[in-house]
């Protein structure tokens, strides 16, 4: 399957394509750990190798390689073992989430069941962190180490946290932040420490894939608010039904009196009580949502300042242009 | 809470009593790991360190650390981490079965539901191999990683061929191989690695642990036939309830008749009609149960094999006890 061929969610085509050939690899690559299972697991890795995705986690680790002076094997390296680490994630968020499609295919949790969805999750999380230990430098694997293990706890925290009426907007970016954040950091951190930049450039390049991350994960929860299932191509107003409270929700709970807090409490828990359009538009009218995309908008500013040190080059406009693209996707949020 | 109070499954107290420091100090060590999680994720990590075990693993790498000239750290560190695989492991195969109970007390499974489990299982994964990365040898780091992933696939294998009556012999040497057998092996062939071995001495404390692994799951695949609930303090007979052909079984349909065969495949596929105690007096009957145990018993022999060359101490006399002590377990099965 050609790069070109991925099924993309709609509305949300990323500007790669600077590194579409090098992505292009990323994906023979991916096709190609299918052959390091066992015969009898294939089948089942390779589905779920071509459900795909937008492959940002790559795209990035090959577009901060460029941007310091050449995209080298271990950048693609890093993106595969990232991607696959992701992978991972989203089966398991789909045996969670009950959820039956996932870029208009079905998941392996409703084709197969959630035990063999559980295995498959735990075989391409092991495979990534087999893959993880052949790079000689050991302080990658255990930067990626460190990143999974965050991703795997912010899931459990904001699990764990469903329905809780007491999360703070710290809990939340401290969840985000380990969900999604972290393996944004990890592409772009790693992929400055494989192109052998100096303290200071890692730890921007770490923050600027943090905070994209970050961005990204406001913008999808916004759009679970505000988007349009037809332009988005996947079902939303969902988070709320499982009692996930996001960004436009805490900064209404922020705001409201204490009269309005319990009314806004009492909608929440009662899910019977929930009339979802008439809280996104009490969000709207109090200016959560508009609120919200504040937040990640700085976010984004924030990573296009850690990029000014980067010498010139086609590569470092890419990685303003990301910015830029994820800031007009959270602007269509403001209504 | 003491080495002393750890609950055991009654009839297999393991002769650990040459490392019961070491032991304790991995137990210790477990119990610390809790702390390197998120705060709201530590009480549910604790739970699961708590439910316990016989700690094998751990116990197998001290003893060839022991045996090879002296425990490091590195003997105790590599038992915490291939423990902490194994919860995991033990986790996600409490969701897959539906177990409600393990050792006596409610699984993560049935207290938290499966979505908490599985990222429990994925939190407690992901922690072990960042520890990993804490060597600084990678090699070791790789063996962890190689052996993370061969549990999971021979979950996976195992998983899928449930009620493939086409299942061979060979086949389910190599599911469990994987899904006992390599946990085994990367305690005791990374314990000689990390004592600085030669290649051949760890290849045989490699194969010990290999074979000692896949006896111990032959023995537990004939103690769910044979056992008595009672005296194992574990629910049994639910392997063929569940679809899964272990080696009595196969032995069974290697030695039948065509005609026999159709009668075997029938009792086992229809549920309805499968008396299991009629099953088992048949795999009596036609030595099918004696064949399996003998098949452990010489996997066994080859374990003590690969001890002659060790120097004598009361390390080497505790790893020849150890297969002493299975086979007697294994003896118990023959009926």
């Amino acid at each position: 399957m050609s790069i070109n061929t991925i099924p993309q969610s709609r509305g949300e085509r990323f500007p790669f394509e600077l590194v579409k050939p090098q992505l292009e690899r990323v994906e023979a690559s991916i096709r190609d750990q299918v052959r390091a299972f066992d015969p009898a697991v294939e089948p089942y890795v390779s589905y779920v190798c071509n459900t795909s995705g937008k492959r940002i986690r790559p795209a990035l680790s090959i577009l901060v390689g460029g941007a310091l002076g050449g995209v080298k094997d271990g950048h693609l390296s890093i993106g595969v073992i990232l991607e696959l680490i992701h992978m991972a994630t989203l089966v398991h968020d789909d045996i969670i989430d009950g959820a039956v499609t996932r870029r208009m295919i079905p998941t392996a949790n409703a084709k197969w069941g959630a035990g063999l969805s559980v295995l498959l999750g735990d075989a391409l999380f092991s495979h990534a962190l087999a893959l993880a230990t052949e790079f000689d430098d050991i302080s990658i694997c255990r930067k990626v180490g460190k990143a999974s293990r965050e991703v795997c706890e912010g899931e459990i925290v904001q699990t764990q946290r469903r329905w809780d009426l007491t999360l703070t907007k710290a809990d939340y970016f401290r969840i985000i932040e380990m969900k999604t954040g972290a393996l944004f950091a990890a592409a772009t951190g790693i992929a400055a420490a494989i192109s052998g930049a100096d303290p200071e450039m890692e730890a921007k390049l770490f923050d600027y894939g943090l905070k994209l991350g970050t961005a990204y994960q406001i913008y999808d929860d916004c759009l679970d608010l505000v988007g349009s299932e037809e332009a988005v191509g996947k079902t939303l107003r969902t988070d709320l039904e499982k009692g996930k409270l996001t960004l436009p929700i805490l900064n209404l709970l922020e705001s409201a009196s204490e009269s309005q807090r319990s009314k806004l409490n009492k909608r929440i828990i009662d899910q019977e009580a929930l009339d979802l359009s008439v809280l996104v538009g009490i969000a709207e009218y109090e200016g959560a949502i508009e609120s919200a995309v504040d937040t990640g908008v700085q976010m984004l500013a924030t990573c296009r300042d850690h990029l000014t040190d980067l010498p010139e080059s086609d590569y470092k406009d890419a990685l303003v242009q990301i910015t830029r693209f994820l800031g007009a996707l959270l602007e269509k949020c403001r209504r």
